[in-house]
């Protein structure tokens, strides 16, 4: 895509450098497929600028996401050692979230989302990253199990200059409203429809 | 996204484990942003594969990707250094490619592209790589620089295992037609509607 320019110029009394540096809610939605791994791109050249990167996956699965995880917690261990790009922590849903070490599984998948968006919370008001990828969580809210009311209010008053990602499909309403990008991944041909399966290093 | 299974087994005398293993033909299209992005994002996964990736940026710019081509050239010394993941390989048209490295710089954008092109058929001929990203290759097919002809036949007749990923707008109806996953993005909502520029760790 080349660099664009503006089509308009915002009467909000703001220079064009801290209209520049405006934190972005961006939302990736969609019956398509991409929605999560362009967030993940996102992550990558955040990484490359330094960025402080928390990736919370809010959803259970085994493989999915495998490379990704591999990839940016690697350039996270990178940063550690050598000082490149920014520092990574990646959680996920599972037994718990990676952060609790809770032993055993849990199968309360609801609560397991309300736990997820709280420690969310947390960190956005202690701006604990730069950039948040919140992936598949339109489904805990589109289920009821995280008040798309609290998500709104949370994210409109986040402090400071935090980028946030929210990936899934049949994103709310409300979180497109207040969203500053929104892409819609829209499918016109999956290798699924003619009986073509997931394979590794294309799906995982 | 959840893992899918298949809507239909196709009548193709094939195990699942050929079916899997199918090298595909990628298209992401549309006016929206993550295009690109999720192509780098599964040249990422595909790092973490052992692939070995080649990246063939068919645009001229300084500050595009350059987050991108910094993670993944550092992903492609990391495997040089210590044999994680795989080899990358990172070309861009700016004075010729970076292959070439011609002297100077060239106006000859349509002969750059042919170029690049004929580079690559050569490489799909001699199964170099396990995934080419063939970023922007669009429009130098749209604007007549490189026959689409010559591109479908190429690619349908690729030997070996070989995954390809076309990332533009307006895809021509050729490429669609012949590719096993085309997704569109389409934007819904940009910062630079309402006159927000462009930004690091964003854009770049």
């Amino acid at each position: 895509m080349p660099k664009g320019q503006p089509l308009t110029v915002p009467d909000d009394n703001l220079t064009t450098r801290q209209r520049r540096n405006r934190p972005l809610l961006m939302v990736h939605t969609g019956d398509g497929k991409g929605k999560s791994t362009a967030a993940f791109g996102m992550a990558l050249r955040g990484w490359s600028q330094g960025f402080d990167i928390g990736v919370f996956q809010f959803v259970k699965s085994a493989k999915w996401r495998v490379g990704e995880q591999t990839v940016l917690e690697r350039l996270g261990a990178l940063h550690d050692e050598t000082g490149e790009g920014g520092p990574v922590q990646w959680h996920k849903m599972g037994s718990g979230w990676s952060w609790s070490r809770k032993a055993g599984s849990t199968e309360d998948h609801a609560g397991d989302a309300v736990a997820g968006w709280t420690e969310v919370k947390r960190r956005l008001a202690e701006q604990t990253h730069d950039l948040y990828v919140l992936d598949e969580f339109t489904y805990p809210i589109n289920w009821g199990w995280v008040d798309v009311d609290d998500v709104v209010e949370t994210l409109r008053g986040r402090p400071g200059h935090q980028h946030v990602v929210i990936t899934g499909r049949r994103a709310h309403p409300e979180l497109v409203e207040i969203a500053d990008l929104v892409t819609e991944m829209t499918k016109v041909k999956h290798p699924m429809d003619v009986g073509q399966k997931g394979q590794r290093g294309i799906e995982w």
